[in-house]
């Protein structure tokens, strides 16, 4: 099962996190911008080659520490067709490079039409016979409201294909807990949500003891962090929020069990604008990405247990 | 406000319906797949076109009598960028055609991110100083889990840009009620998410009453329709779940306002697929959508008071 390898993958690297590429045009230093600008015009076709390059520089100077990837699908969207075509040469040269690749589309729909993200995203499309992969992510991160019709299309992709999928139970945002936060008898609606997460996994239960089935908590809500750790022994997690958030490597470690294991963190901006904060050439941006990767790594490790399996 | 344009091209009409083009490859016709197959391969450069040909071809022979389109992502994506490419060019088709276009996405994120979402498919992107624009669609699709920093981002481009949003408040699939039913207090998830949506509203109102939040309520629920229609009075829907789900004229009326507005029906496979069901030659595809776009429009309007502002 799916997080089987990604479980692998972060023993291997000693490493529970993940780069998130959401590359605003802003992020793209000076000169790769002028000289895609140049060749294909200010245009959706320039920047989503300039995006590319960047992402492609990014990756070569990472794959070997960190296990996976989180392509945000909005910010290849915002540059129409050329990016959302970026996003897939973004995921299949992770591929190529070892990584494992969360897509990060919080996708839901019911039904036939979940189906086909399924099929767009983790698994393959009939083409009148023949099949063919869109996207091929390992991983995409989806949202359950509308419960079992939502997810139990992507089960089968799962199964088939070894493929997993993160639920939004309590996101890191400010007012994620309008919502989320709000009871259901004494049950908060984040905790519902976990609870049909861990229900969902038992079709899909990995050998390491996680299922395909994972949630996203927020680095930034450390206790409901701790709080879901205990409640979903089988559901690996997905944190965001850690650095450009609020959130601290202490609290996120209240995400992962005795071995170092069930979670995985995510940093995007710190990783891919770490070349503007240490104010370096803006030439030398995948090497200073490389060291922020080196940086997280050594500050989240230092809260854990040394991560191996039992 | 967004809705307002719509509102007007409902009364132009007198057809609170939209087409909702979830083309898969099954519902294209032969013809047209056999020649774009044999042209560009059985690809997804050769599907994509196939949906193309298929869309323009439905929307030629509706938009005179139907006031808005909705494609659904979903079936896009599956495949591929060049899937994706055919979705941009059936909304600006559509659009080109004087057609209202939602785009179902069921977007959601917070912050920077939900701003890409909002510029990619209803406002404009920043290209280093010029600007363009990706999906352009007039409404989306959103699910509101995150709260309000999911939601806000995207009223400053309805404001700007002139476009509105659907929050997914109840869904109408059979599992709905596993999450959206339960209680918070003394009212359910989805009328809490309701409220929310009517407040976020009152930032983004139009001029007949309706605000550029609406709200996603299904056909197959006609008595939470009602109670939605008389709790959310500037909160316009969009009603799924017509025809193939199993929601009939006489449930969908309950969703509409005394002046037969405030609701739009959608029907997606009955429409694309009325030549399979007709069993007519299928080069007369496109004119079997028109008929039951006709048989749908008089099914429904014979259960409402006639659509007129007052």
């Amino acid at each position: 099962m799916s997080f089987d390898r990604l479980i692998e993958k972060i023993i291997k690297t000693q490493n529970p996190t993940v780069v998130g590429l959401d590359p605003k045009l802003d992020y793209v230093p000076q000169y790769i911008k002028e000289k895609k600008f140049a060749k294909y015009g200010r245009t959706f076709e320039g920047a989503a080659r300039a995006i590319y390059t960047f992402n492609k520089k990014i990756i070569d100077e990472i794959y070997d520490i960190v296990p996976a990837i989180k392509p945000q699908a909005a910010y290849y969207e915002m540059y129409g067709w050329e990016g959302v075509r970026t996003l897939a040469k973004t995921i299949a040269y992770a591929k190529s490079k070892g990584m494992f690749v969360i897509t990060d589309g919080k996708r839901n729909d019911i039904g036939a039409t979940m189906e086909a993200y399924a099929a767009a995203h983790l698994g393959v499309t009939d083409l009148d016979g023949e099949v063919a992969e869109a996207f091929g992510a390992d991983a995409l991160t989806v949202n359950g409201y509308l419960g079992t019709d939502g997810i139990s299309p992507l089960l089968e992709q799962c199964r088939t294909y070894d493929k997993g999928i993160f639920v939004l139970v309590k996101t890191s945002n400010k007012s994620s807990g309008e919502l989320q936060d709000k009871l259901i008898g004494d049950k908060t609606v984040y905790a519902t949500v976990g609870e049909m997460c861990e229900k969902w996994g038992l079709e899909a239960m990995g050998k390491y003891g996680y299922s395909s089935v994972g949630a996203v908590v927020g680095a930034t809500y450390p206790e409901q962090l701790a709080e879901m750790r205990k409640a979903l022994p089988s559901t690996f997690f997905l944190i965001p929020g850690y650095g450009a958030q609020g959130g601290g490597a202490e609290g996120v470690s209240k995400g992962f069990d005795q071995n170092g294991l069930g979670a995985i963190v995510n940093s995007s901006r710190a990783v891919m604008c770490a070349y503007k904060k240490e104010e370096c050439d803006e030439k030398d941006f995948a090497k200073a990405a490389r060291r922020e990767v080196i940086r997280m790594k050594e500050d989240i490790i230092s809260y854990l247990p040394k991560i191996a399996l039992e």
